[in-house]
């Protein structure tokens, strides 16, 4: 049962409506909740479970992964710098089919510890094997999304898909105190024919659970799609009806003029992937032109065998710097949009609580606490630009999720991360041998 | 002195004709220079004044930072999100105005406390009060090719920055059993005429030492040189002789394709700055082109008012993830070829003696130690991947320059890290007050 909890420390950083920064400010956390924040009371300490009193400290609102594979981390560093095809077919594919449940499990686990550490409080995953994702998440203590990856070209497979997906969202959907949710995942709309999607988004309506889809990532996804329907992805998953359901859309890379007013006309939410994106050589997102047209855009990393971490902070700095560069504009995703794009932004784009992403008085206690007495992060003309432009994972000091403290000082309290560091290795090698 | 040391870890990893990965090896290090690299050997702990056996340990060469002004460490986080034209002018100019000397000093140091914490061992400068600069990098014990800024507009300006270049090459070249060098810093050709480039070239020919400059870092830069001049910042450096010359060029982001073939021809260094670039929003260099014609591309990060941190690990992640995402090739720029550009290439863009940036006998005992027992480094499928795709500034553990351990287990041995942190900020906020 989480304590109550009295965090106080030299800088507060959120959104909530506008920029927020408090200066030698304190946060009280009761049960999963925040209940108080602002500026320091007069408050006893044996009323507290626990005091945490951090010197040179900016807190931030956890980040919020909106995309990822996470037991992929057992693929890390195994098949880079190749072309899609060789990387999914020669590689990835074989390496996968191999895949077994405790594997899922554990490289889950390896995903986590990294995500923790570097100030990830919440992520979406889309896999396979998800009642062991969801056991990985119960017993970190983060807040997740999870979604059973579905395939529509096997008919056999996509039913047995469809029926596990119900089965997950029964079993695991507002579990662990409502810090696992389920969505559908179908994965793509080159890998789920028409008919399949449309009852998808059936299923999606009759259990009111939303959608996380690949949608647009590539080139040559969009050239055969144009060749086979006639329309882009985003038009074909608008004709059979999903952007009437919510809907996470990961990637979006590729998009016609078109495309971009549906997705924002239709409230769909997009997981930006800039790392990912380069990595596989798949080209760079129009990030700017989504926001101008009024879409949400949250960020992922996507599987750690194309980032090749799972670095909120770096995703951050990256949608920035790349919107900056490529329109030759350095005004271009001014730094207060990159850290709503990885906290506010995420929470909406998992369809959580309004308030969830946020520091403010009745939302999830679900943050992050830097230590800022570093080089890298003084002098302290701003700590938002530090935390866009300069920090690191490594600065993350304290994760807390639904009021209960999983990261200090680089320890994880719920994950035995040594034991994880152990099991991951040789199962890594078998599925790669 | 430098001791007698042996350095034991997991994993040795560096570029010596060809990628070179070795496993349960050893390091001898005397006075200077690396004696032996290779497999363990019975050699008795009395014969060393040191023995480092790190555990769970990665050895490369350390990271060579080619373009920086390290002082202007003090303006981050001050002016971000703006356009050129208000950065440099209604932001950067005024502030830089007020340094003294001291503020220099500080300033260089705690980009020096920065980039030893995160692997860096040598680094280029141009900026102005120079000793100051020497000074911070002797004490410091890092690597440094030095160069005063230079500008050439005004005529008596102009030739105060010529004698004090040479005061800076006859007192500090070769300083610091070498570990200090001089170059001649004109700061770019739209700032010096071509009279004043000559005279540059001049100099350089006369005192031996090499030249750093700005180049096509912008758009604007380019228009503005063929409008005035006819000609290419290139083609009008060309002119004036300064290819012939031994040339570091920063930034080289607007190219034509005959700028290509002469940089390459004339072995001109080029200093790739891929994060100031797009934050700045100037552009992205062509790298793949530069590195096809066979030139020598390095690794710089630019001052930290455009970047915001000086961190080689991710300038030289960016320049990979760039080249894939911008060409749509993943196969673009792999990670040896990274690997290389942030040490080989970086030494020998600095002009330093051949072996330099390699680890092999002979060579200067310049090099950084990672901890690999960490989430985001696991599995062990390829530390060269890990190293150029995941790994962060945090994770190293231990650096030594010129064969003398400056940093350990995140503690600098020779700077005072807490007193530089106490001296940047008041100066900071006066500058930008």
């Amino acid at each position: 049962m989480p304590e109550r909890i009295l965090l106080q420390a030299d800088y507060i950083l959120t959104w909530d409506g506008e920029l927020k920064l408090i200066t030698q400010g304190e946060i009280v956390i009761e049960d999963s909740l925040i209940t108080y924040l602002g500026s320091r009371q007069e408050r006893p300490a044996e009323n507290f479970g626990r005091v945490l009193k951090i010197r040179d400290s900016l807190v931030i609102p956890g980040f919020v992964n909106t995309h990822t594979h996470a037991a992929m981390a057992l693929f890390r560093g195994y098949a880079d710098d190749l072309s899609l095809q060789e990387w999914l077919q020669d590689k990835i594919w074989p390496a996968e089919a191999k895949l077994s449940s405790e594997d899922i499990y554990w490289g889950t686990l390896l995903a986590i510890a990294e995500m923790l550490k570097g100030g990830t409080t919440c992520f979406a995953d889309m896999y396979f094997h998800m009642d062991e994702v969801a056991r990985a998440c119960l017993e970190s203590g983060i807040r997740a999304s999870l979604a059973q990856g579905l395939i529509g070209t096997d008919k056999i497979k996509g039913e047995l898909g469809l029926r596990q997906s119900r089965s997950l969202v029964q079993n695991w959907h507002n579990e662990g105190e409502g810090r696992i949710t389920v969505m559908l995942g179908p994965h793509a709309p080159y890998t789920c024919p028409p008919d399949y999607l449309y009852k998808v988004g059936e299923l999606a309506g009759d259990l009111r659970v939303p959608i996380h889809i690949h949608l647009a990532e590539t080139r040559r996804e969009v050239e055969e799609s144009r060749r086979e329907h006639g329309k882009t992805p985003v038009e074909l998953i608008a004709e059979v009806g999903l952007l009437e359901h919510d809907l996470l859309a990961a990637h979006c890379v590729h998009l016609a003029e078109a495309d971009l007013g549906l997705l924002a006309a239709k409230n769909v939410a997009v997981a930006h992937n800039p790392g990912s994106n380069l990595k596989l050589g798949s080209g760079v997102a129009p990030v700017t032109e989504l926001l101008q047209k009024g879409a949400l855009v949250s960020l992922g990393t996507d599987g750690a065998a194309s980032n090749n971490n799972l670095d909120l902070l770096e995703e951050m700095r990256l949608a920035a710097l790349l919107q900056k560069g490529l329109r030759e504009d350095p005004a271009a995703i001014p730094a207060e949009t990159a850290f709503k794009m990885a906290t506010v932004n995420g929470a909406r784009a998992l369809f959580l609580p309004a308030e969830t992403g946020q520091l403010k008085v009745g939302a999830k206690a679900d943050l992050a606490v830097l230590k800022i007495d570093k080089p890298h992060l003084s002098p302290p003309h701003s700590f938002l630009a530090h935390l866009v432009y300069s920090a690191a994972a490594a600065d993350v000091y304290l994760v807390m999720v639904d009021g209960r403290v999983l990261m200090e000082n680089g320890h994880l309290l719920t994950l035995d991360e040594e034991k994880i560091l152990f099991e991951a290795p040789p199962r890594a090698q078998r599925l790669t041998e």
